[in-house]
């Protein structure tokens, strides 16, 4: 394709309006601003007058929180890598139900805010608050349930007690625009986006895990086992180079990214032909402590033709991604190998 | 992709050459000649000398039958649509090995030649035969097996009874080219190509089931539930048009073809976004009793943006294309349900 017609965004739904990164803007450590991808489910919300956070519930004072207000508190930087948790659901067989995402529902981001738990500690926490939820101003009808529904998530206490839980103001170093959050969002370090909940409007700190219809009916891995919130995000890793239907040499340089939810990347490998030989990658420094680790390998290819190269990742927590996951019926956490298929030609 | 940069054949290995036949060559009914995929064990052989074929084995007479005499009996055409085994063996996962075979190791070809019957009448078959193996000139070594391996494959002696299995001379009206078999190779309806020998040199009336290598460790169903010779193509359809990737109206035109070698197709559904919503597409007139079926259907979307459009095929004898094949280790009979993603703009 030529540069000048690559799109910013590969369109996936437009109303509500949903698209994903394209390959080429995966290939820098920081995804361009631009790039970025998209998930709403209902659209963009109208906010209107001064915004405000209420935070309320299992706290020992109310408060409402000015955007002001959040201003003036210290502000963080935090680099993350973010990946929703439909991405690769076109690599799922039988196809499930959800938008249609390829690979592009994955970004790296730099996020500015406030600390979640610095908001967190000016209410005051009661003991006996469990999960924090945050809910937000876009809200619709949904086919599986009645009335309005408004996007709401929680997260256990526990993982709001880190201070690069942000609640961000700032993207790249550009304030928020409305497509991804404004005027203030959360950034969940580690997490699918979901977690990561765009004009929020409420924090509310709750006494009993959060029963609502996108954390027991959406963003759950429904499988034969159970129904379970999707959460962190699974071991993965991508290849950047060289493109899929790419002409390449016999000795073949690979390059990608790896990340995960559960702990720094330990170690990458590289695969011909579907084989089980594997080649260890080299690893780079990771882009932040959440974000994605860079690798690359110079592997020799003996033919000429096409080849399949794959990549599997495997995290401090000793995890390896997996061939294919166990299917589930929404079509979450595809973290399966991926396959790049490549033409190989002796020069 | 510029038309005149679009290649004769889409190359897989160079050597021994597998190459398949492009996306739009599958467009026509008939697959153009050079656009005809090609599978290859071994590489061409090297004949030397007058053709002839010995048939042998549990015969009343055994006869070496040459190119001459073939070329004096009576001559029939035959249209069969052919799919390697290992066709898209790129959608299994985990991928097994073999050759990555993408969609196109798939084409329609019209054979003329001497039906199989009329030699086997010639040499007078004994009541204890049960198969018929064929067995070509090419040969060499195997990773998994010891000496020189050469190619040949069995039909159950039922098989061989009708007219339409053929010795074919040649194809698409022009003489056989020598990497689809020349000169003379079998062509057997509704098999998967690997029955379809090339270069054949002996056929030989077995007494017991054949047990060579590519009956019983290549071409063969390697499951959980055990280890099957491939035989007939499993019923499958794809969609020709629209192309991956093309932007399309509201109301899409969905073209494609439908073929089994269980039987004639009675039914093609098309669906829209992974759902179970399947819409009846109108049947045409098969190609031939051998050949695909077109089909077609125009559905109305109620949005824009990226679809999937998903067909599945129902044969005569009731069995409809899964979801997803039962995975085997080497990568045969992939028939599961294939995705096509487009974007939908009105305008």
């Amino acid at each position: 394709m030529n540069p000048a017609t690559v799109p910013l965004l590969e369109v996936v739904r437009h109303e509500p309006f949903n698209a994903e990164s394209p390959s080429g803007a995966l290939q820098h450590p920081l995804t361009p601003l631009a790039n970025v991808y998209v998930r709403t489910n209902f659209g963009v919300p109208e906010l209107s007058g001064p915004h405000a956070i209420r935070v309320h519930g299992a706290v020992h004072r109310e408060m409402t929180v000015s955007l002001d207000t959040l201003r003036a508190m210290p502000q963080h930087t935090v680099t993350t890598t973010m990946e929703c948790a439909g991405n690769d659901r076109l690599g799922m067989r039988p196809l499930p139900v959800g938008e249609p995402w390829h690979h592009g529902a994955l970004s790296t981001v730099s996020w500015t805010g406030v600390s979640l738990v610095d908001v967190l500690e000016l209410v005051g926490v009661l003991p006996s608050a469990v999960e924090v939820l945050l809910t937000a101003a876009d809200a619709g009808p949904r086919d599986d349930a009645e009335g309005t529904v408004r996007f709401a998530r929680s997260l256990p206490l526990a993982d709001t007690q880190r201070r690069d839980t942000l609640l961000a103001l700032e993207m790249n170093g550009a304030p928020l625009t409305p497509a991804h959050g404004a005027p203030v969002r959360l950034a969940v370090p580690g997490w699918y986006g979901m977690a990561s909940v765009k004009w929020v409007t409420h924090v509310e700190l709750l006494q009993t895990p959060y029963e609502g219809y996108f954390q027991r009916q959406r963003y759950v891995y429904d499988e034969a086992g159970g129904i379970t919130p999707v959460d962190r995000m699974r071991v993965k890793s991508i290849i950047t180079s060289p493109a899929a239907g790419a002409r390449v040499d016999r000795t073949v340089i690979v390059t990608g990214w790896a990340w995960s939810g559960f702990g720094s990347i330990r170690r990458v490998e590289v695969s011909v032909d579907g084989g089980d030989d594997w080649q260890p990658a080299v690893l780079g420094k990771p882009v932040s402590a959440y974000a994605w680790t860079p690798w690359s390998v110079s592997i020799e290819v003996v033919r000429n033709g096409r080849i399949v190269l794959r990549s599997r990742a495997t995290d401090a927590s000793g995890v390896t991604q997996p061939d294919a996951i166990v299917w589930n019926r929404l079509g979450y956490g595809n973290n399966g190998i991926r396959q790049v298929v490549v033409e190989v030609e002796s020069r």
